[in-house]
């Protein structure tokens, strides 16, 4: 289960130039340090900017900017602006017809744990992302997923 | 965000066993009333054996039952053996190299979250799945999704 690209290189992308709050972002240096492609971010950028979460200054010397403090710009909200679909099952998209007899659960109950995904997320923000690692976050991979992957920073 | 289809297919599959509990049921019936290949079904089949989901018989007249009754099959233990992986990011890889500087909580918080979609499946069970559409169920769609998918039956 994943996240698209989309979303996950726009939570980065904000975390990015929210390390650097005292000067604009290019693309360009986004793109190198995370090496993606530029026209990729510029997609990334555009729907960010749509959104509110982000602003952007044209012309030479410009770049781009947080549009609101990293306490305000919440991550759920990102993810749910950001994210095309939550068809976590194809029977969640609107063009599918069931071929299963009678009713089933499956819809509502799926639906509710995706609710309590982005409940989750709905808890933080891009400051929360940016803050040093603590003890009760850096330890909440549950024992249930297998072993922790080795990633120590980010 | 989405599961797999591997794990959409294999939800159903157990779906279809599961109302037709008198019988062995085929992977060419089941390929047939849901649409998809045999070959897919034939490997999702398989996962689910070694799992302890299903119990197939070998030979003319055979096929697939469920391996234990619907109550004890937990949802979010299907879910759990059956997704291949659960890297909502990239960076829960553990062959992602972090590129940003500092530590960041994006793993932590990702997981959390993903902790709470997992633990919500948890309190289901395929006979749940099965059961006639209730009320609290079939509502849960929450308004921040935007709408709802027009799908009564699934």
């Amino acid at each position: 289960m994943r996240l698209t690209t989309m979303t996950d290189y726009a939570i980065r992308l904000l975390m990015y130039v929210g390390q650097h709050p005292e000067r604009l972002c290019t693309i360009s240096e986004v793109a190198h340090a995370y090496e993606i492609s530029e026209a990729h971010l510029m997609k990334i950028t555009h729907q960010l900017g749509m959104s509110g979460w982000l602003e952007t200054v044209r012309g030479k010397g410009g770049g781009m900017r947080l549009a609101a403090a990293p306490a305000d710009i919440n991550l759920g909200g990102v993810v749910r602006s950001v994210e095309p679909d939550f068809f976590i099952v194809d029977c969640l998209a609107s063009d599918t017809v069931c071929l299963l007899t009678g009713n089933c659960q499956l819809t509502g109950i799926i639906s509710g744990a995706l609710h309590s995904f982005l409940q989750y997320l709905d808890r933080y923000t891009l400051a929360d992302l940016l803050a040093p690692a603590t003890e009760s976050t850096a330890q909440i991979w549950p024992v249930t997923f297998g072993k922790r992957p080795s990633v120590s920073a980010c």
